[in-house]
């Protein structure tokens, strides 16, 4: 069960907006159109202003709620809002479209637009955002775990064409589409890891760690906080995690479960030394200041990360949406900030399961 | 210029919403919230049904209006509509994060949701549909060009993050972000053009054919009807057509404008003969049945395609998003019903532009 909306608008010749007797005169064509689909159409209510033009309810026995907007700037909106009960067919595409050329055509309009319809109220939440809040609709059919682990709020979701995706906090993470992410990230084809010693923060999903050993490293050892979302990609990520989740230590590499600052605290107190560190944590906030609990984070990680990194190693990490630019340069001011001073380059991939473009770094002493 | 439209929606339990004296309390809740959001919010209307539960209309000054709906299944709506002039600020991510946040503890609510703002009427059109129809909002930041051929509409659009994109009456086609899209129609590092002779219908983005001409083919003829296309895509589309479409002809390839099925009917004629043939043409039309022109006209490109390939030659083309199975099956039904026989395999990608993975088809004589 879920509440459908249907959004339609329509831009109009403002000779045709202007006024309250234009408005109206359009109001009228508008009902006696829509009176062809839904035949019981009721006019509930409206009212009128000459700075914000017209507003109206329309109705069909309550059930279907349509309000329409007339705005004197030469647009009108169109909202069909009802309830549709599991397993019934809503108003179909035909209607919806027949519903917009016919309205276009007796308007006059040279503009205009309906979106499918938005699903409310559902058990599968389909609508996620995009880094600069666009909206994006996913083709979500199944949630294949849920669980709160004392860390956040972990989900398996499943899509029909990006596979299952790890969701934590609501956010998208990866998913079994996503070896483009782990490829970029580790720079593969560009960075050799035969025989280097590794250094993950993080990268509970498994999938750095399973790429990564396919290249011959000396060692991995890998740091992550959530015993649970480890199990949960275990279980059903295993596409992009293989099987290094099932055991925490072999002669390639370690896992330990644990926070990752007390253990680079004591790297540094022993002196260990990496070829290679991977930042793969929490992603950059959304801030507009390099300010609160997840920066302070970032720039602790950032510090203790390069007493661990051999002279000529390499810290690598993820960034965020492409399109964030304000984020992406608060990030690269924290590395401008640290001492010995470091230097990085970028590069990008578009990630399938975050249906945008996304930014990674490479970061070396200078 | 645009109106915007926020969506809000509330799960609540059933307890609260079964009759009218529930859902009246959990209005007044509501709007007592609301005010503290919109200090001059009046309610303009309402109404109740037992089968429909409560609608009502609260305003600031006819201007930002805000529609709610609580139905007696457990779910309460909110649409805030209002119109914004450019430049101007709308309400912000705080603010409408704030609302639900306080509503959901107000209501006791397990489940909210609320949507970046719709927005509508603005002269880009950011909203497409993926092909199972869902809501994909792009980072499109400019109109590049427009122009109406005497075959389609044609349009650059200019994303932040996927580079010029090629739209085709209106429904996305290629972009700079999607070799990806050409690599998987040719099954680049699977099949070998080295010295073959190619056919393309189609291709007038110059994709394909750029592609081809990197691995060395005997020789290429392109038959493409839109020169309009061609123009605009040589002018904005060259990261990913370089500059094949600045010649017609070469010693390497032949562009010929015209209609590729009277050309492929001289071909037969003339006993000529290839070693690949490209359907780089329109897409599958989203219909449950096979009938009207556009199928017509993919049934006549596949059996004259197959009477000018070698008897180990290869149909190349693209499918549909693979979530239309039902479009997928009457394609292949199509395929099934030639004569002599052909047989096929599928590859899949993701497509950058497209936001949804796609299918192609590699088709051999059975």
């Amino acid at each position: 069960m879920a509440a459908h909306t249907i959004l339609f608008d329509f831009t109009l010749d403002k000779d045709k907006t202007s006024d309250e007797k234009q408005r109206l005169e359009v109001a009228k064509i508008l009902r006696n159109e829509l009176e062809h689909v839904f035949p019981q159409l009721e006019l509930a209510y409206s009212m009128e202003s000459p700075e914000n033009g017209y507003f109206a309810v329309l109705h069909e026995n309550k059930d279907t709620v349509i309000t329409c907007r007339i705005f004197q700037h030469g647009l009108l909106t169109l909202n069909v809002e009802y309830f549709l009960p599991d397993g019934k067919e809503g108003i179909s595409f035909d209607t919806m479209r027949t519903v917009e050329l016919i309205l276009r055509q007796k308007f006059d309009s040279d503009r205009s637009k309906y979106l499918p319809p938005i699903k409310r109220g559902g058990y599968i939440d389909i609508y996620m955002t995009s880094s600069d809040e666009r909206i994006i609709e996913y083709d979500i059919d199944q949630v294949v775990y849920e669980a709160r682990s004392p860390f956040q709020k972990i989900q398996i979701m499943h899509s029909k064409t990006l596979g299952n995706m790890l969701l934590l906090d609501e956010l998208q993470n990866i998913a079994e589409s996503d070896l483009i992410y782990t490829e970029t990230l580790m720079c593969r084809g560009v960075e050799n890891y035969e025989g280097k010693e590794i250094c993950i923060l993080g990268g509970g999903d498994g999938a750095l760690l399973y790429e990564l050993l396919k290249e011959n490293p000396k060692h991995v050892v890998m740091l992550e906080i959530d015993e649970i979302v480890m199990q949960a990609c275990n279980k059903y990520l295993s596409v992009i995690c293989g099987d290094v989740l099932e055991k925490r230590k072999t002669d390639q590499y370690e896992i330990i479960v644990g926070d990752c600052v007390e253990y680079l605290k004591k790297f540094i107190a022993d002196g260990r030394k990496f070829d290679y560190v991977f930042g793969d944590l929490t992603d950059i906030p959304i801030t507009d200041a390099p300010v609160g609990e997840t920066w302070d984070f970032i720039r602790t990680i950032f510090e203790h990360s390069f007493k661990v990194l051999k002279p000529d190693g390499k810290y690598l990490t993820h960034g965020n949406g492409s399109t964030c630019k304000v984020q992406l340069r608060l990030f690269e001011e924290q590395l401008d900030l640290l001492r010995p001073k470091v230097k990085y380059t970028t590069t990008k991939a578009f990630v399938p399961s975050f249906m945008e473009e996304w930014l990674f770094y490479q970061v070396t002493f200078a």
